[in-house]
């Protein structure tokens, strides 16, 4: 979007960024079943990583850890974890068409995704049933008789759209080392229940409301 | 990517398709105050809705609705909840750096997501305790000692990459008409109990593993 010297009118003539995005979300397929004597290049991960590491999250908490999973007995372990499970599931006739769960093991890498819901404290959540607490959690029963949403579905979510009415900031994001873990969780990743709330005292408010210069 | 002669030789020197789509990732930015005179022509949300649906979802289930509102009115009465419940957070002095809700009147348009959670149905998930229940839920427990992940991280997905050992296809989505709601969730977008059933009966295993053309 360009925006033009009379606020009130935008420039959306150019669609060539938006296009060059569908060509990737519209081309995006699922793959069960992998070339496994490929070798990925190390670097193929972290550009993988490095979009991954640069999605909103709430208070910008980034409660994401990755590990990367390349060593093949530990592929087969995890793959013979969801073999099993299948089994069982076959012999109760669920008749779920279950993929192919050998690609674990067959594919050159994995990419597990962790999350530390501890980051939870970095919302104004109360947990602790009170009446804000429950309001708070059925923000979404407020929603459905203004949309008319039946019962059976869920409000998710609502995202503002149109132009800003200020200049926008880049947040800060994590570095791409402090996500990236290689076929086991790096301890020195992990951080404390104190490291958290010491987190949310200090530096919440930058990471929420100032770009990635006033953070590191 | 670009498959060669050669099946264990890729070749990966074009990145314009990784550079465009990080272009737009990394310039992504939150904005919660709009310009609000601006009117976001129709055809923008149609977009925005366009990327959405090709997202992938489990059993490709696709159980989300979206609701457009640009009435002026449902505006207010949203961002009117959002003030209040702020109020009573602001009492109880929790803290916490909360954003303008202003953005939820002022903004030209906003995208509300609702789920339908019934469609855990097309899943192979018991929810009756069991064994096998109990099995299912806690895979990610089973993950943590493989991967070292401390108790207090929750293990969410495992992605797998590398070069397809077949020719992957494009899955089944729903058209847009089906998922788009004017400032009202469209009833005739409801679909009851028994039609879900029906759909995981006679729908789901083509809308899994056969291509667009093989559903509609």
């Amino acid at each position: 979007m360009t925006q033009t010297a009379d606020p009130r009118h935008y420039d959306f003539s150019d669609r060539t960024r938006y296009d060059a995005l569908m060509d990737v979300v519209r081309t995006r397929m699922t793959v069960r079943a992998f070339d496994p004597g490929y070798v990925v290049p190390r670097e193929h991960y972290e550009m993988i990583l490095e979009a991954a590491r640069h999605a909103p999250s709430g208070a910008n908490a980034q409660p994401w850890h990755y590990v990367i999973v390349t060593d093949q007995e530990l592929k087969n372990r995890i793959m013979e974890y969801f073999r099993e499970e299948q089994v069982v599931r076959a012999k109760l006739k669920m008749k779920f068409p279950t993929p192919d769960y050998g690609g674990l093991a067959t594919a050159p890498g994995l990419v597990v995704v962790a999350s530390d819901f501890r980051w939870v404290r970095a919302f104004p959540v109360l947990n602790d049933g009170s009446a804000l607490d429950r309001m708070y959690k059925k923000a979404q029963q407020a929603m459905k008789p203004l949309l008319g949403t039946p019962d059976q579905l869920s409000v998710l979510d609502i995202m503002c759209f149109g132009p800003p009415a200020k200049q926008p900031y880049r947040r800060w994001k994590k570095n791409l080392d402090e996500i990236t873990n290689w076929n086991r969780f790096d301890a020195s990743h992990f951080m404390t229940d104190a490291q958290i709330d010491e987190w949310v005292t200090t530096t919440r408010h930058k990471a929420m409301y100032r770009d990635a210069g006033n953070v590191d």
